[in-house]
């Protein structure tokens, strides 16, 4: 199975990792590629002091979870590449990332 | 054709009503496999007393809609699967019922 | 490449505009095939006299992206369909559009 999570709004990132918990834990261990696209201002998350959702998503990563960030929306909001956690992926444009994962047969998700 | 509809909002219920409605008088009685999966907060409406809504559902089950209620949504939300209508569906894990779905063909939306 | 881009809020169509423009930016120019469907509340764009917006929408056209409202949705909003821009085109259900194309093989994306 492959999925793809689409984020432009900062506040839905509880909703995401709820949401990429439950899939995993439901399917089980190396069942899924699973991968989450942040643009928008859904790149905030990944530059805020919020330890707690980064320390989610660290451990999701820990799981396989790919995570990605838009370069053109990081560049909108003021974020250096540099300020990243280790574990984000920068890709130039978050929507070809999307439109590109969806014609390898992910299936998409907005939560 | 065959289309999926994804809710986690429940004031969102009345704009999914009109757009499969819209859709099923569009493509005409049996041209279509319509599904509406209902997980995080979307799932309220299925308990709630909004007897209007609810009946909306009823008369689209009857046209062959299935709705979909996750069962993690569900528990988070303190919901006895018991006091679901009749027409609510359980699964599991909802976003495992979407890339399910969308891997046999069925389109995304997201109202 | 092939891309679908669903609108149902009047506000979100700045960030529908930036994607869109994005997305074109990176790709190129004649790689991809492009079209935005707006339904429920998010043909409001089309006929109030949001002149930057439609401008935004303009350029786009130009550069080869459709501009789709959903019949339903003007009616119910009581927009002539007379009244809007020439670019735009009008088809008989936003939903069956968006199911159509994808089943063609377009990506969807929710903005």
């Amino acid at each position: 199975m492959k999925v793809l999570f689409h984020i432009n709004e900062p506040d839905f990132w509880p909703r995401v990792i709820i949401n990429v918990s439950n899939f995993l834990r439901d399917v089980g261990p190396g069942r899924a590629s699973v991968e989450v696209v942040a643009n928008g201002a859904g790149v905030l998350a990944y530059s805020l002091d919020k330890q707690d959702v980064i320390k989610q998503m660290e451990e999701l990563h820990g799981q396989g979870v790919a995570f990605i960030a838009c370069r053109n929306a990081l560049k909108m909001h003021g974020i250096s590449e540099q300020a990243l956690p280790s574990f984000v992926t920068v890709v130039p444009a978050g929507i070809t990332e999307i439109v590109e994962k969806q014609a390898l047969g992910y299936a998409y998700i907005k939560p």
